[in-house]
Parts: structure tokens; sequence; C-alpha cells
């Protein structure tokens, strides 16, 4: 049992409007029940998440954040344009996204950029995911799922992992359900996060900074699914997530 | 650019006092560079941390614990002897373990063990990940890495995914120092956790439960290092750790 991680090279610069998935295609022969991940950098820019500064005016609550914290009001308007909850201001900003995802700067993105313009993330990854994962499928006549991955830090360790933010075809848990263990033993529910495990993985051909592999496919693996998925049946209930609480416990006394 | 995982199978059920090395030797031809990946279960059984509760008395404080959350107050004392802070009692008990390792139970694992038997994680994960590594070499006379994994869970989102918990000749956090991104602007330094991401990577195939993978090797990067290295590079410093702030602070509003 095995499977290999596939980088997809010679990838261009991608810029506004350009086809992630012929040019995805130009540079790997795709099989039945690869996994493809694409970083959410080319998937942002391809769907024109490109902005500069200045066009971003700064409102009442970045200005109050920046007073506190430093930070140019413009970066900051352009993170709570995306954000739900701000958990964390200092020494840098965690938040929720409108999506639903714990990251920081809302994935808003300052490098591998032209000088000057910054990235959003896209918008709906999921939807994203469905999209490129669709082209895909249609192009190659394969059956393939996708995952749109970012970069993010974790608790209570330094560094950052790949993780998944948008998914196609693939459930993001696996469950593990009355598996009996070698024993026999009947074992609880284990959920694996297979989806940003396959994130993690694929993170180490892709790399940071002058990295430029922004596609990995993954081969070997049986995840593929038909049934509709969404990365939001990975997120903490409100009322079971006790970090956050943890969190807003700290903003209060502060 | 590419790498494989390949599952090391037929690994026997695994006692006190067996060699591991050996056994995984015989079980698949390892190549330079290989990145060995062995689950902390075997490692811990190997290492005889197999306990029975009846064998660990109940102290003052696993008993007021127990009357607070409902549980079994020898299960508690086993999980306080591992552990140097309580950050969440309940619905889960998530600790910092004396290593410096943030997870529930202390590691202490109830699963896949023969009826009224618990293990013990490895008492010092990266001597056990050193020992392991140079019998390895030994046996093969090939430069190798070792992580020995646990799985975990983790903030914001459901689910668990592979962990790395102790090393040997491989740098826990890959840093990408004054690279210069796709446009010549020098990034700051960014860290990426390779261990973890591998330690992922690897569970794709260990899976959980009567899974039966405690090994995979994985082949094709380039991440040997002779220097001494820690997991506790890894763990952010207390000082930074908001999230375990947090979770202090709710400590003492309930």
């Amino acid at each position: 049992m095995k499977f290999e991680a596939i980088a997809v090279e010679n990838i261009p610069l991608i810029q506004d409007g350009d086809d992630l998935p012929s040019i995805i295609c130009e540079n790997i022969s795709l099989q039945d029940r690869d996994i493809v991940i694409i970083a959410s950098t080319v998937v942002a820019k391809a769907e024109g998440e490109t902005f500069r500064l200045e066009d971003v005016p700064a409102g009442e609550k970045a200005l109050e954040i920046a007073a506190r914290i430093g930070k140019d009001a413009r970066f900051i308007q352009a993170v709570l344009a995306r954000s739900r909850e701000i958990l964390v201001e200092r020494p840098f900003m965690l938040v929720t996204t409108l999506s639903g995802h714990t990251c920081v700067n809302a994935g808003v993105d300052e490098s591998n950029i032209e000088h000057g313009f910054l990235l959003y993330p896209p918008k709906d990854p999921d939807r994203s995911a469905a999209r490129l994962g669709k082209k895909l499928e249609e192009l190659t006549g394969k059956e393939l799922s996708v995952i749109v991955t970012d970069t993010n830090g974790r608790a209570f360790k330094i560094g950052q992992t790949g993780v998944a933010i948008g998914i196609y075809k693939i459930k993001p848990i696996k469950r593990w359900i009355g598996e009996k263990d070698l024993f026999g033993k009947v074992l609880e529910i284990t959920e694996e996060a297979v989806a940003d495990e396959l994130a993690g993985a694929a993170n180490l051909l892709m790399g940071e900074g002058a990295g430029g592999i922004p596609a990995v496919a993954i081969r070997g693996l049986d995840y593929y699914c038909e049934d509709d998925t969404c990365i939001k049946e990975t997120y903490r209930p409100e009322e079971q997530d006790f970090i956050k609480k943890g969190l807003r416990c700290l903003q209060r006394k502060s």
C-alpha cells in the first residue's frame, strides 16, 4: 500500500482570468482518483482577488485597531472585510473569516505579489474547488477530487502547515465508525482529518516563497466521493469551541 | 519532483521488548534519505509502557477531578502522572505533558490494547526516535531520519491528524530565511512544520483502529540532517502562547 505526491511543474505566473485547469493539464497527465491539490494563492489570482492598499479606505474600526496595534489601517480594513470575528489583535490578527475558517489576517496575503499589490483569499473556496474540479474532469475524462489549500499556523506550536480551505468530491473527515481494533473491541468514532493531512503532504512539495509549485497531484489513495461535501463540516461548532471561548475571555480582560 | 509514502506491511502485534528496527527491516528495504515514520503506540508497547488501571492508585487530585468530571479516577491519575499542566478538564482533559506536548489525556491510550490494559506514550519520544534510528542505520547501512508520531485533535476544527512527537536526524521546522519571492522581494522568515506534515502524510496510510500499519517510509524528499534535533523546538514559548493564556483565563472564571 502506497501513494505518490507529484508536483505539477512549470506552471507560469498566474493572472486574473487564467484558465488554471487547462494550465494544470498541460503539465501533468491526471489519472482516475487523483486528488488535485491547488494553492489558494493561484486560485485567488485567477479569480481576480488582487488589490491595492490605496483602494481600501480605512473605516472607523480599522483606524481604532490600527492605533492600538500600529499596523496599516488599510490592511486591517481588508482583513475586517473578510472577517466575522477578531479573536486576537496582537501580535498577529487571528480571526474567523466570513466562511468560518480561523486563521491569521483572514488569509489576506502580502507575499508573492508585485510590489504594492496584495491578495484576498478566494471568496468561497469550496465553490472554487468545485469549479476547478468540474473543468479538470471535463478536460481529462477522469474522476478527480480537488482540495484548495492555504498555509496556517496552529495552537501550541510554532510553524505553519498546509491546510484544506475548499474541497470537491472528497470527504474532509474520514470516520472510522464501529471498526473493531485488533482485539475485536469496537472503537468509538474516530475522525481522521484527511483533507488537512493531504494539504500538509502537498505542502511538502509546494513549499513557501519562491517554491513556485502551486499544484500537486496525490495518487494511490481511494478518497473519491460523489456526494456533496463542504469544508464547513470540519469547523468545530461554536458552543464546543473552548479555545475561542478562552480567547474571548482574554479579550474581555484586556 | 515527487515523493512516495510506502506502508510497511505485515508487522505483527508488538510486545514489550520486541526489536522494532529488525521487524521493520524484515518488511521493507530502506534506502538512503528515507524518512521512517513510526506510530508511538508500537514504540510504547516495545518499551513496556503497557499498564493496568488496577495498578494506578488514584491520588487526592485525581479523586477531586474524577468527582467533577465523572471519569475513572485511576485513568485520571495515569494522565496526571504524565502531565505538567491541565488546561481543560471537560469534556476532554487537554494537558501539557511533562515533555511539553499539548494533547488530550497526555497521550494515554485506551485503544488497541488487550482488554483491561492501557498504554502510556513513550517517556521521551526524541530518545526513542534516536534509539530506533541508530539501530535502523546499523541494520541497513543507510542514512535515515525517524519520526515518532501520534494522532491529535486541533484548535477550531474537529478531527485528528498525525503529528510528530519525537524526531531523529530531521529538523522539525524548515525555515525559509531571506528567500526572495517570485518578484525578488525578500520574505520574512517562514517556518514550515515539515515533521508534522510528514506525520500527517504517513497517517493517511496508518489509519486508525484496525488499520494495522504502524510504520511508513517516505521516500524522495531531502530532509536528512546530521545535527542534533529536538521536537521541543516546535513548542510555542509559554509567554507567546495566547491560546494557553485563554484557556487558563477560562479556568479561573469557572
